[in-house]
């Protein structure tokens, strides 16, 4: 599972296109989304993730959260970052289970998922302190 | 060499803070720059780069731009693509290189760099096409 953390002041994206035949059609209001004042994650899941890891990236999320004082969360499916993807069905249940999980913990006022497996045009600002670009693996 | 590819309706940059102790200080007009319509490679160095490695990306990237019809670039140095980074000093030997090959190239009619080794903010729109964002390893 390999991610990257941006602190942005914003993220707005729209869902173009499936990427992948096998995931579920979007009504309209789900293809657009936005996040302010906040951290976005790239997520890549890989070949030799479960649930552990995702239990793993969680404390780490909310380290970091707390370090840079953030409140709000975007997980975005990126495919980009790794060459060893877990498969597509895996990788929903995977995230299905972030969700639930995420959606218990007390660290975010709001948690936001992404659309997986569709083209996606982004704008986005990132901010530029030291802190404001991290990578992570687990 | 781990890049990614973004085609963008714009971004733009501004260079904060060293992120390096090593790397040259910026005049303030360096300290900003901008792109239009054009391709942003997103760029990390590791350990095995070499001369080779950067022809063979500049060879790919000129047939992703002609894909597209991209006719600018900027390559965006971005250490958070590898934990395997080459030191900084090769990496801006290497950028040497690649700025001097891709000044020779008649692909593009316009070649930017943003500063290497500087903590930098910044806001880009990526389009959402199928070729829109790519990966690649050299």
């Amino acid at each position: 599972m390999k991610v990257l953390y941006w602190h942005v002041d914003y993220l707005k994206y729209a869902a173009i296109k499936k990427a992948l035949k096998s995931v579920p059609d979007l009504e309209n209001d789900e293809k657009e989304g936005k996040i302010d004042e906040g951290i976005v994650v790239l997520m890549s899941f890989e070949k030799d993730d479960n649930k552990e890891k995702l239990e793993s990236f969680i404390r780490d999320l909310n380290n970091y959260a707390k370090q840079i004082n953030a409140k709000k969360v975007m997980i975005y499916p990126y495919a980009h970052l790794s060459k060893n993807l877990l498969n597509p069905q895996k990788s929903m249940e995977l995230l299905k289970t972030l969700k639930e999980n995420m959606e218990k913990n007390d660290t975010f006022v709001e948690v936001k998922f992404s659309p997986f497996g569709w083209y996606k045009s982004f704008e986005v600002k990132v901010k530029g302190h030291p802190l404001a670009e991290l990578s992570r693996e687990f």
